[in-house]
């Protein structure tokens, strides 16, 4: 395979490269939106993809919500969008421990309410969600009564993460046929302003580090994200197109599955991050260049509308 | 220097590796005592050591309690001990950011009152310690109130961490001025039976993946242990003994700063932890082999009594 080139995407490569694949999969967060409002022209360019006869699909590691409330998010800020077309890791962690796992049994979940409710579709059920303080004597915690029917840890963002949660986490996991889940290892979760607050890495970093196991992810760049959607959609990886703002998750993610890439740079990374990757002479963070690039997606709508 | 050998210490070689000593450092939790009971003919050792003119210090990388709570416990446990010999990562701690971080400024401590209190005698003013609990929606805790005054992030033991530490941790590192400090890095606490609780380590290495900086350690196997209590002590590392449970603290701490090593069976370590060492060919491995070992300290009572 030849190396990236990185190559700024404008005039009619633009249409070329469109005209080579058939389904474009969005990473959320710094792609199509920040925070709550959309990148402009971003609704306009994925509506355009979809009355041209592409498949569009949402892939995010975020997991505060379920499908059901991405797609609600998405029609509201003027996207057209299916719940079927959303895969964030609330849902694709439930899909997870249900096709790969094959768990036969409830789940120790940290996480949000949004993940017990996508577990709960896919039929599994979870224990844990919501505020659990540490009580009693140090000699307790290690005795702290567990469920006997949890064959499974997943760990994604929870905001209410306590040392009593970590210690559950590691008592569950002592038993070596507890399986151990992590949606994804993004270590901050960026804001407005350059602001950032931790991200789930932080805390699936804590809980590896008690129960001195690795997690199996199941977020970006894990090829699962992928195999997700092409399962479900039949996807030929060559004739996809992965779009997102993040070298390490969306870029790894697309390079490691045999996709096109596009960094856009509303987000996360910059060029002189590739540049860096580039540079390094590391097979694996060669992985990370993308094959192209655009200031924002908004700069592919003329060759849309055109 | 030769490599360690591992030698089963029993008989005359007791007096000698007496003999070439004139202070002995003790690890604490599973080499003189088990949570609140003492290894039985601990006491005596450490008194008889005592009595033969040897001096004994207390070296824990346990950071929940103080000197004096640490010298209440040894007296009431049968040791004869005083609270200048007992050197915590709690006392350590505070010693370290005032002697080699010079700090100027309060702490953001994710630890115990103990802690708290052992900073307070060093005079330093300490934020952060007991429950809180995470607020509002997510792009506020971006902007959680900082105390302008805070120049260090401490990271101990704490039974409250939570999510809302952990973020008030990485908007205090954001800033590459304030100091970043952890008590030590043991991943576990061992209890009774088998069963252990998350170690400060985990709790650390969380607030590392926020901030995205590596803290530097106080407590075994990081060096600044023994310069503690050799900078009051005036010690020779030649003439000391660093008697531990554990390879990769207090051995680890004893052969790199040049002190004679003795691992006791009581505690964590095992012998076949010390064969996969000495296998290993690797040469920091090699620094975790101790020169003698015991099942238990009371084996070198009779060479004391005799």
């Amino acid at each position: 395979m030849a190396v990236s080139k990185c190559a700024r995407l404008s005039g009619a490569s633009i249409g070329d490269l469109l005209d080579s694949v058939d389904s474009v999969l969005f990473d959320c967060d710094g792609v199509i939106w920040r925070g709550d409002q959309a990148i402009p022209g971003a609704p306009e360019v994925i509506n355009s993809l979809k009355k041209g006869g592409k498949r569009v699909f949402f892939v995010t590691n975020n997991s505060t919500k379920t499908r059901k409330m991405y797609a609600d998010k998405l029609g509201k800020l003027g996207f057209n969008a299916r719940e079927d077309e959303v895969f964030g890791t609330a849902y694709c962690s439930a899909v997870y421990l249900k096709t790969v796992c094959k768990l036969d049994g409830k789940v120790y979940l940290i996480g949000s309410n949004a993940m017990r409710q996508e577990l709960e579709t896919m039929g599994i059920q979870a224990v844990g969600v919501g505020p659990d303080h540490i009580s009693g004597v140090q000699n307790d915690w290690a005795n702290v009564p567990l469920d006997p029917e949890v064959k499974a840890v997943l760990v994604g963002f929870d905001e209410h993460f306590s040392y009593a949660k970590l210690n559950r986490a590691l008592q569950y996991l002592c038993n070596p046929e507890c399986q151990f889940v992590g949606t994804n290892t993004d270590t901050r979760l960026p804001l407005e302003g350059d602001k950032a607050v931790p991200g789930t890495g932080c805390l699936l970093k804590a809980v590896e580090t008690a129960a001195q196991r690795q997690a199996q992810v199941v977020g970006k760049p894990s090829s699962f994200m992928f195999k997700c959607v092409a399962s479900q959609f039949v996807l030929d990886p060559n004739k996809c197109l992965m779009v997102g703002d993040r070298l390490d998750t969306d870029i790894m993610l697309g390079s490691s599955c045999g996709l096109k890439t596009l960094l856009t740079l509303t987000g996360v990374s910059t060029i002189a991050d590739v540049e860096a990757h580039q540079r390094s002479g590391c097979p694996i963070r060669q992985e990370m260049v993308p094959d192209y690039y655009v200031d924002s997606i908004a700069e592919i709508l003329p060759a849309l509308q055109g």
